[in-house]
């Protein structure tokens, strides 16, 4: 099936073309044409894909979740087959929770149009699908990492308190680094994660 | 000198109709003429207090970082006050640190403009004069709260990376109890942070 596979890499190359407006001018300037041009594409070639704007960004946001919680799925095995309290088992959790940290460029470009849908869906009505899907997802996946780290039997509810501020500390430190890239250096991300986990 | 004063509170009530915008519709629909309509004025009058829709946006960030620079500052003598490791000072830096999260409507909305303002600043160069002050100042604040709660002595190294750790925590916090504050209530956000200084 050549032809579904081409139209499949299609809209991916316009997924890319449209992250690469995000991180560089913000979600508002990616439209269907400047779309078009960054992906070197006439608009009519972008429309055939995709029926407007809308559309657009919410199947770029479900790509992205796609991204992330693929690539944490990834990382999951590793985690479960180390001993937990091993060096092993800890490189596992660091490799895992790195994933949501922009350490390299591409991952700082993926990261920061995440961090763009996730804001936008508070306006955007059309989004709020998707942020909703990608909390849950990504919260479930730091959730098994936290259980792993913690001492058997903790009460759920207290599970949950770190697992919402090992969230929350992990999307901090993202911000951070997209943002103050000159204070939140990738050392001080990495740094400040172990701490953290030295902290569980 | 009633016409200064007249002048200032007008440039605030313009202030607080771009954060009720930004809140409501986020920070793209702030211009001008939005401003004046929600401010109920004309937009001669907007624009006799500000040139253009970058002064305006550039004073309103600024208003908000003075804001919540001056909220955790008047809340740091308490925290001076108080002896560490007691009640009175876990209590003075507890509301001192809750000074950055939305905990109340009107903090959500200033709040909120807040992370939109940053974020903004990293693609529109007219905020990040203001984007660094914020950083800034708020790092210097809760900088000082880290070194009121760490053993004395401890390596200024260790300290700073103590205090990243807490400001990319409130952030996170701040953040997801914006974007998702059906799973970050207000109870949630201060059982983490109850958590977080339990283990500093």
């Amino acid at each position: 099936m050549p032809k579904i596979v081409d139209a499949e890499a299609r809209r991916q190359d316009v997924v890319e073309a449209v992250l690469r407006i995000i991180a560089a001018d913000g979600l508002e300037r990616a439209s269907l044409r400047e779309t078009a041009d960054e992906a070197g594409l006439a608009v009519g070639s972008v429309r055939h894909y995709f029926a407007g704007s809308e559309e657009l960004l919410a199947f770029s946001f479900a790509s992205v979740v796609d991204r992330i919680v693929g690539r944490l799925e990834a990382s999951l095995p590793d985690v479960q087959a180390a001993a937990p309290g091993t060096a092993d088992h800890r490189a596992a959790v660091l490799a895992l929770l790195c994933g949501l940290l922009p350490l390299d460029a591409p991952r700082a470009v993926e990261l920061c149009a995440w961090m763009a849908f996730k804001s936008a869906a508070r306006v955007r009505p059309f989004l709020v699908a998707e942020a909703d899907r990608s909390h849950r997802e990504v919260a479930v996946i730091v959730g098994r990492v936290v259980t792993a780290l913690r001492p058997e039997g903790e009460p759920r509810e207290s599970l949950v308190v770190e697992a919402e501020r090992l969230l929350a500390t992990l999307d901090g430190l993202c911000m951070h680094a997209l943002l103050q890239p000159g204070w939140m250096t990738r050392e001080m991300c990495v740094d400040v994660l172990e701490r953290h986990l030295d902290g569980m």
